[in-house]
């Protein structure tokens, strides 16, 4: 077997043209996500061009994926009635084809959490994103430990993991850390954009799920797409991070590049690779 | 009928003396909102001398209506729960003569925010601020389409809907948007501040309405007491947007500028006009 | 009774190296707290080094608490099935030895308010952290009024109920205001840093609890890291207001100097005395 050429893949242009097409077509994206990053992916959203919606009542959130292009689940702060919510959404997403970005924050640092984590896993979520323990975690190695939220793995040990659970699911992994890899069970890219200091700023890799939304909500081809927005995050991350004192100045900073970022200077500063 | 004066419905320095008010009695405002506003619009408050408290519990809402100059019902995060709260807050403060707000998140996009919306537009608040598409769903127009929960309409076109709703609801409507206007129903003004940036920050209309629970708490013209909230926040935008390099240094920035804003500045950079 | 010396009670390289501890050991620190802090409390702990988690769901808050360094619980948004998840995470805390922070936001403002905020400080909290008017209700002072979640008091004048609670409650009391009080019921330390603009930005006082439980979470001596997490916040705090424009400003640069300051810096800038 022929090892991929990146080209094969992706090229970094198709990147820059779908950020364009998140900027003209502003695709509305259904959050029920935590209470830390709420504030934060709405504003990465907007700032992305995307029309940011946060809807959890079990009363209208199917019917507000009727109108969404793209539902984000997010299981930061979950409870019973949020995950009822959840369900209800998902189940509707499916019927109605609405694309769906799954973020398993946590799973593995307790019993609630992994269980409900591996429930929605295998509903068909278009995209899965987490860290290298909650994939793991969900991928059943039995040596993913977790610290609470954090990772305590790197990513490239779990790669394999990664790969044979989007086969298990049918979901795009997007596997999050020092270096990011996004893999449909077959096809793997890295992309090595980012900065350290991001680690130290909450809700990032909740801001990775929720730009998800936005780039699998305007564009069809959704591994590509799922590479595309980890390539806006981290390019706009190491952007900010040229500017920032510390943590807080990067979390603003983000924003205001995510707002600044053209596809011309994502094209010229992804650092994409194959890993074959 | 002769055209009104601007001069005749509210001079500039009114709304110089009314920021001035809340600078010095700091009332307390009691907020039940959405998760995704609440840290903005408490810091948005302290920021321009207010007291912001969040507090929804079912077994307290009335009681901390009774200690607090202002209520602000803000449904963009709602659930049953939290609507049985804000139930009990609006009660209590209708039987103490505590002013209120509404701020009627995303009415239209589903049924049941639209149900709720309605029945609370009913109980007689102070004051309805909303994007145009807001407005016009809670004045009955038929053809109101919000987009999620941003608006899909001018605030011009949605005047006449505006004045309705006041004349049906008894309450002053503050309609924000590119241009934002206040109506009793009669009386029409028009505020010519902020920057079209703002649109790229979450939460902004929260904020507006925030803001107006502080003005409608410290002063007894609550025409006037609108009005000036909106130019507030306007101007501090505005302000801000010129040091801003993108929408997350606006969100900051705006709060910079909310503190150091005084009586003079606002009523030299207010730009307001009457609409007849 | 001779007076104690500064020294007899705590050195500043004492706190310095408590610091450095908390940035070693990067202690779990499971908060229970409400929806306006925690963006910023999960923030600040990121800063300082220490890894945040947000968990509140009935079914899972015990078992998280086995694998963390320590609970920080806050009363600030409280409802119902928030503090039945409270009780569970405290018990299992006492029963596993996790020191755990008490934060009774507001307690004095509504009856419900008072009654959680005083059950749960009867049940051995590490720490109590609070306002001069939190302090003085929880103390059963007859005179203390709140204003909402504002201190209508002076530290100084809750000083006497201050050291009762603790001797009362067998818990470290930390009172903060425009100076800070940590008492053991017997010793009585001061720190004297921080800025006037830090009351212009909420939840601060949610952050000092927060940046108590990592101080805790990390160190054996319970009373001298109390200290140490207000000396790390005062100081943050007057370094980043000194660039800060306004409390936007100060928000942001707060998380700067928090992820930058060093074990030195802390231990020349800190300002302690013995109060006797």
């Amino acid at each position: 077997m022929t090892a991929l050429s990146l080209e094969a893949v992706v090229l970094p242009s198709d990147i820059g043209e779908m950020l364009t097409r998140v900027r003209t077509s502003a695709p509305l994206v259904h959050n029920i996500t935590n209470y830390v990053a709420m504030n934060n992916t709405a504003n990465a959203l907007l700032a992305i061009g995307a029309s940011p919606a946060m809807v959890h009542a079990t009363q209208e959130v199917a019917e507000f994926v009727g109108i969404s292009q793209a539902l984000v689940i997010n299981i930061g702060t979950l409870s019973a009635p949020w995950v009822e919510a959840m369900q209800h959404a998902i189940t509707k997403a499916r019927e109605t084809h609405v694309p769906w970005v799954l973020d398993p924050v946590g799973v593995g640092a307790t019993g609630y959490r992994t269980d409900v984590g591996a429930r929605l896993a295998l509903q068909k979520p278009t995209v899965i994103r987490g860290n290298a323990s909650e994939i793991m975690t969900l991928a059943g190695s039995v040596d993913a430990k977790g610290k609470g939220v954090d990772s305590a793995h790197t990513t490239i040990s779990a790669l394999e993991p990664a790969k044979q659970l989007a086969r298990n699911t049918e979901a795009i992994v997007a596997m999050t850390g020092e270096v990011d890899y996004v893999t449909d069970g077959e096809r793997v890219v890295a992309i090595h954009n980012g900065h350290a200091m991001m680690a130290r700023v909450t809700a990032l890799g909740c801001t990775a799920s929720a730009l998800m939304g936005a780039f699998i909500g305007a564009n069809t081809d959704h591994f590509v797409a799922a590479i595309a927005a980890l390539a806006v995050l981290g390019v706009a991350g190491e952007m900010a991070a040229e500017h920032a004192r510390g943590p807080g100045s990067l979390q603003l900073g983000l924003l205001d590049e995510l707002y600044a970022l053209d596809a011309n200077t994502l094209t010229e500063r992804a650092r994409l690779s194959v890993i074959t």
